[in-house]
């Protein structure tokens, strides 16, 4: 992350809109964090609630110009492609089931798109989206944000590498506390609770998808079937705050992935571990400085963000001096930073560092709907084996 | 662990004859050194192998006096019943089918056993085993040794107060390496590879049951049914290196089992995590010193062994102040010490301390059995949910 | 860190100009990205190196506007104090000996100032600023960035709170290794290791007082007298690369500090630990998510950033939620935030959250200057105790 | 530890007397414990405690013979040394000025000795031992019982083989917190607080040299000077509980060295680093199984007990598989079991294995005594450099 090649190639910074994200969301302050962070982009206008008048108010609040706060989508779409200097980017933050309609809308009209997961709450709508960011050659994220950490980059690479050796095991767990508390927490009005907005699984689409993500980027190899428990651990709740899913990969490789919301007392508890044929891997996003090496023969190596050994795709996804930790909002960054690349060179007509290019794509998006589809039918069926391969 | 109640009341040691652990066993001396760590036991002899003159010579070696360093059992159980200072006490450790018929034999003889794990190699056998125990009124205890660790029992007594709160969540896994090396490993006359000697399953029988065990002894809750995918992950291997375990309480909770031994560049990797409604607790067996306390509300608590705000369960099981490690010697230990106490008592016709008397008990070693057949009849039957309760 | 009360106060951000850090430079990029990550700054110009040319150059790639990108400091001075949207505050990043100079030239002006540590290179000098900046009212921060950190913070209010009570024994540490190499790093050019423009010792200049700083700031308490051994490990080096410093404070506690950048293979190492009479705290920057409270009763509480159990002063410092680490640069912009708030503040004549007003000041600076100037005495004197104590 | 190579030679277990250790003394327990871990010893007799009926009934309660529950040490002189069966090893673990004599009797009376640190009260008993242990040809070993840790052993040889280069840097610490807590501690009559039964310094003689030693021992290399600072950090305290030390190395390297029992919520914390031209190491005793392994290039090492890349000599001290813990007991063990090694070896007339004659000796005891009086002495001098080097 030196220099700054947004303003090389352009010779300003990146104008990014705004979808969602407004007063009470988490994600929101994340994403137009992470836009900054590296001074690549401009966040310069929005829609950040569905109610027009908090919407308006909210991107003031923010240091929007007033007249890029906008109502709604309808009114940003429309000045935003008339006036010259419109958003080149759009990024996408609403629940789950704005994703795909928006992410349609904004290619519909020629501008790059940074989505949230779940990339849709449909299978076949995910499939389409494949299909449109395809044909209109635009750049498409999406935000699988866990991804952008070095040291999963580091890992990605290894396993590319050949350095553990062909896969042999995968685990990954994403253990949360939120739901352990009740009934506060279960808000019968929450959109994440219910199938129509949130998609076929709460807690698949929640975390689960992360979960799945880290491991298939970091493996490099899509599962071939599953097998499901999913539902609620908490008694008379209605829908599901833990998963757990059973894996087989097609070259005889297993898998597990266990992720709940309702662990009493957790923090984040994101972590994967794998081994191949000549070693393994962990990582734990709590403490994401380490990688832990595990050879077959010979000492665990301690590999760290910024120190010796690391590969060129690690190395650039990093700031500042080993030592110094690096988080979740450099993480997030990173895949905003690597967008701001592609998007100058697609605009300049100018290759990017091959590197830049390796952030999650639409593609990713689907495959994760893949699995949560295939996931839910299992546990639904009692936990018959059921394939979740996805041909794009 | 102060004083010595064998001593106290015997006014002698306990005489220990031990079956199996000979040259080439890891876990004969570790059976030796425990029943020697608190001085309760002398090991006075015992067969070491199947082989009658190698029993014989390893024997001797150990330091037996020559006559008591027998070449085969029945020779034992011949002169060990004759004798007045004949053993007290016979620990059992060859391979898992001798454990049955042995562990028949003393008991026939009035003799306490203590039993490496699994118990049997069939359920029936393991079932027959708990009649004849109780039946006898004699001392058995089956050597799920991780359960002697202070923090393991601490879990266990925090659960029983309901420190936690009703049971939601329950993860164990035991990730090891030795089987990530082949063929060096996978020789076909190891008795461990083969279901006759064995067990339905080579990895259960071998360390899938020290899991499942360690997350039934501190949940305190029988598991109804299991989903679970067991087999090789490495390519043409013809017995089971891994195991995936999806679990479902009574009440609702929900458990997941995770045990491989083909995880290359792993150590030993037992541990657990468990959440109930008020807070969480993890355990790792290579950090045995520590047992983090994850509050609902509140930070996390490290508990540590002979640390402050232990429970009597776990304070009677450590020797030295805190801050000094001890591991896995001093909690196979334990057992042995308790296990003395019991005999003790029972030789006295005085009390024990009830604390004592917390040790794995036959009853334990048939659920062990169950829980293996139920997974492996789930596996086969491509995860389907089985049921994997046992009445006794 | 919820809302931005400068956009709130003044319905803009501030105007920031930088001095120093150019290219080649570490510190730049990251006094850029703390100013920018909350939102709060806009950095509009600066001067990048001494070298005209390449500061103007460095200046448009940083995405200046032209003309902000200035020559030198003369050029920048002159027309921004001329302009009507002028720098509101100037941040120096030079090497030590420039930071004196260029303060009091721009308090001076009337400008607020973030200035870099150590202070300035004679303790005199420090004196005087310290005079000139209560004469001016304006606002001045040194930066002492790891006192930015969310668990530091935590640790120093939970002393004022008493909740370790009394303090016994304090200890920080700060083992790095960049001077482990060799001849590499022994650039006789480097100004770093000349006193003229370092001050008094290298290594306590570089570090030594980053390190006592986060003591002074935890503790609460000013030391008495120290007692040191400063020089260099490596044969033939002629300036110091490693300080070792005893530390007595006035109400009979002790303390011990311990720098060194010639450790081969460490990464950071910036840790303290302290105790009182009634319990004890300890911090790693390495992992700086977690404080360890020692309770003098019962088990160690681990207080996680954004967790349950922190005093506002920690809650307000962190951004997003528990278990999502936030790491240097957060701390670093915690800093320019807080600046950022009590700058609004004066220039819109409204109060500040008094929290915000615990950055540290040019106080902090005068004192890290006095403690250099007392070890570096006890060290040329055969380690004699020297009076520390500096009365402003 | 494979095989009983007393048994070997000598057919039986060695005879072991022990003086100390009775009722309510941790350390007789932890001996008795060690000698008996690997069945190299019988523990046949000794004096319990200075009053004789309480050392009679004693010695029963741990299963002594009736007539070798000595009363007293002239007791069981004459009776040991009398019967053909008498010791052949003495264990001294007495208050520390029982040390000096008890081991001149035992020396005299042809008895290899095993005694407590630290060796003596005065560094002129120390020197004396020396030659009298040189005189006799016995076998003496200074119980510094954390050398005995594997991967204190590894740390040992890799220093010895250059694979951290020469040295630089050594540190290590001792925080525990026995005394943070007063009155009650603070007892007037106990031994251990007055110089006349404990030497020159009460922190020094019971941790302090622990502390010197593990430096020693994995550094080997002899400090030149020390600067320090030793006393109570409790107000009001008659004896020192707090001592901090610099120390210099001949070589230009520089060390420190703090330790402390006022420590409010500490546990043992004992811990090393040291640095060379090449890397570093760190090791840590609450967490003994890890050797960190830092090197100049290249990530870090994590070198496990029993696991890959290590020395023959960690090898040899461990018992049970990678990653099963080993902890204080073993590590205690390992010094007797190389003791008996080598008294078996001058028993026989024959080799013991070169790695069992590296237990600490009757000279690490005087140089530890060495260290005590020259801080002392430095201490009482306001922080003078004081040589610290000893001739033997």
């Amino acid at each position: 992350m030196t220099g700054n090649p947004v303003i090389e190639k352009l010779g300003r910074r990146l104008r990014l809109g705004v979808i969602g994200g407004g007063p009470g969301s988490v994600i929101g302050e994340v994403h137009r964090t992470a836009a900054r962070l590296d001074d690549r982009y401009e966040v310069v206008g929005g829609v950040l609630s569905s109610n027009p008048e908090r919407s308006r108010a909210a991107g003031r609040a923010l240091g929007f110009a007033p007249e890029r706060a906008y109502e709604d989508v309808d009114a940003m779409l429309a000045a935003e492609t008339a006036r010259p200097d419109g958003v080149d980017v759009v990024a996408i933050m609403t629940p789950n089931d704005g994703h795909y309609p928006l992410a349609c809308r904004w290619l519909d009209a020629g501008r790059d798109v940074i989505c949230d997961k779940p990339l849709t709450t449909k299978l076949d709508d995910a499939r389409d989206l494949v299909a449109r960011v395809r044909a209109s050659g635009l750049v498409f994220c999406t935000t699988y944000n866990y991804s952008g950490f070095p040291m999963v980059r580091q890992a990605r690479a290894m396993v590319a590498d050949g350095e553990i050796g062909e896969l042999r095991l995968g685990q990954v767990e994403y253990i949360q506390p939120q739901l352990a508390v009740r009934p506060d927490l279960d808000d019968p009005d929450y959109w994440r609770f219910h199938a129509r907005r949130s998609g076929p699984s709460a807690i698949l689409g929640d975390i689960g998808t992360h979960a799945w993500h880290l491991l298939h980027t970091v493996t490099r190899m899509e599962p071939q079937a599953v097998a499901a428990d999913i539902g609620p651990v908490m008694p008379g709740r209605r829908f599901d705050d833990t998963a757990g899913v059973l894996i087989r990969y097609p070259n005889g490789a297993r898998g597990i992935l266990w992720v709940t919301q309702a662990a009493a007392g957790a923090e984040h508890g994101l972590k994967f571990r794998i081994h191949g044929a000549e070693g393994g891997l962990e990582w734990h996003q709590e403490d994401p400085t380490w990688l832990v090496h595990m050879q077959l023969e010979g000492p665990r190596r301690m590999l760290s963000r910024n120190g010796p050994g690391l590969k060129p795709a690690a190395e650039r996804a990093s700031r500042i001096a080993v030592g110094h930790p690096e988080g979740f909002h450099e993480a997030f960054a990173n895949l905003y930073s690597d967008v701001a690349e592609a998007v100058a060179a697609r605009l300049t007509g100018t290759p990017a560092d091959p590197l830049a290019l390796d952030f999650p794509t639409v593609e990713d998006g689907a495959r994760g709907m893949a699995f949560i589809a295939a996931a839910k039918a299992s546990s639904d069926a009692g936990g018959a084996w059921t394939d979740c391969r996805l041909s794009l």
